[in-house]
């Protein structure tokens, strides 16, 4: 049984011999524009159970159905760890959230900061985003895209065992390590105006926010997400 | 004396009182989209001479002249890292580029591997990408982009003197760390496909060659760029 090159996810069980039922879109996809045929290998997931390599039993234009074969990887899920980011030009943002699927955050939540120019976020269409970055990338997890939040709120509700990563263009140049602890974390990002003057003092006011430098340039926020994405998992994840 | 917002990589000297001539692209970005008069102040860096807060002395459709009032801000050079990388699709790379330079690089370097897909490499538009990343982010300095190499022609005159560091997919889950060397270091970024065997072996017998992990999780090479640029400049850069 060959590793199948096309990879899907489905919301549905997977399972020795399980029957998946393919929507519209999933069936345009491999008999409309993949052209695969009954018989053909598609590798399969759904967030929770592992990739299953799985052959196509009918084929139609507007729907189809697959049959699981075998286990193909088991599930790797991602350290306890969200991606919080001010949300700012739409490839950019969509560069984020790409990211952090591949990179391993378990939840991405867009925040709404002072300095933040919100276009609107689509939160299915960053969802999407999530869901193809992990087709692409051999993932079998797929963060889920929070709605967006205030900072205010966001850190209102802040629970009290999660510890937050927050790069502080304050610090630039003074090398700062990120102090080491277990269990869950946060990472924010700012917008590319940085956090006010507020936003900064009630972060470094709570006692599980800890500042990082992100060395003596200026990042543009995408280059923060991934560079911080970098770092903890380094430090902390499971790299 | 504010520190001007728009910033203009120019190739000119610069110093106290000193005259800069501009070209007709920059003068009608100058004059013609953002409306400068004379007066309006303007930063100027060079790559080498820090950054210089210029007057607008003469302003016009094609040409325009800049005084510099006082410098800014010091030069600010990256630690001695080229950033190593197999061209993939445009758009990807010319993220490669601007993260490279954002970053901190000191030189770029498109690498044609057995694997990669070479669209033709545009130097001049990579290096024109480089460019505007400095100006965009505060840099005063911008890495040269060099032609495109084979990976034989690469290390056939590779200087000894230089570690290079690479993501080797082989290490995946095996968290390996990265030896720490002063001195001089690239970093080699491979194509969508990874290293072949055969380049993959010429690099593990290399010396002054070093393997990194980055994580469990296959990344895109552009990924893999800013993570290993990140890790590299917190274990021995100036971050």
């Amino acid at each position: 049984m060959d590793r199948a090159k096309i990879r899907l996810f489905v919301d549905a069980p997977l399972g020795q011999g399980q029957s998946v039922d393919l929507n519209r879109d999933q069936a345009h996809y491999l008999f409309g524009v993949m052209r695969l045929k009954p018989g053909a290998c598609v590798a399969l997931f759904n967030g929770h159970e592992g990739e299953w390599t799985a052959e196509v039993a009918e084929a139609g234009k507007r729907a189809g159905r697959l049959v699981c074969l075998g286990q193909a990887a088991p599930q790797l899920d991602p350290p306890d760890l969200w991606l919080m980011f001010a949300p700012i030009k739409k490839a950019r943002t969509d560069f984020i959230v790409e990211k952090a699927a591949e990179m391993g955050a378990a939840r991405i939540v867009p925040v709404l900061t002072e300095y933040t120019n919100s276009e609107r976020v689509r939160v299915d269409r960053l969802q999407a985003h999530a869901v193809e970055a992990a087709e692409q990338c051999g993932g079998t997890f797929v963060p889920e895209v929070a709605e967006p939040l205030t900072f205010d709120r966001l850190l209102e509700d802040w629970p009290e065992d999660r510890h937050i990563m927050f790069c502080d263009e304050g610090l630039a140049g003074a090398s700062r390590g990120l102090a080491v602890h277990d269990g869950k974390w946060a990472i924010l990002i700012g917008p590319e105006g940085g956090f006010s003057g507020r936003e900064r003092e009630r972060l470094r006011a709570m006692p599980n926010a800890h500042p990082v430098s992100l060395g003596p340039r200026i990042l543009r926020a995408d280059t923060a997400a991934v560079a911080a994405l970098t770092l903890w998992q380094t430090t902390m994840g499971d790299w």
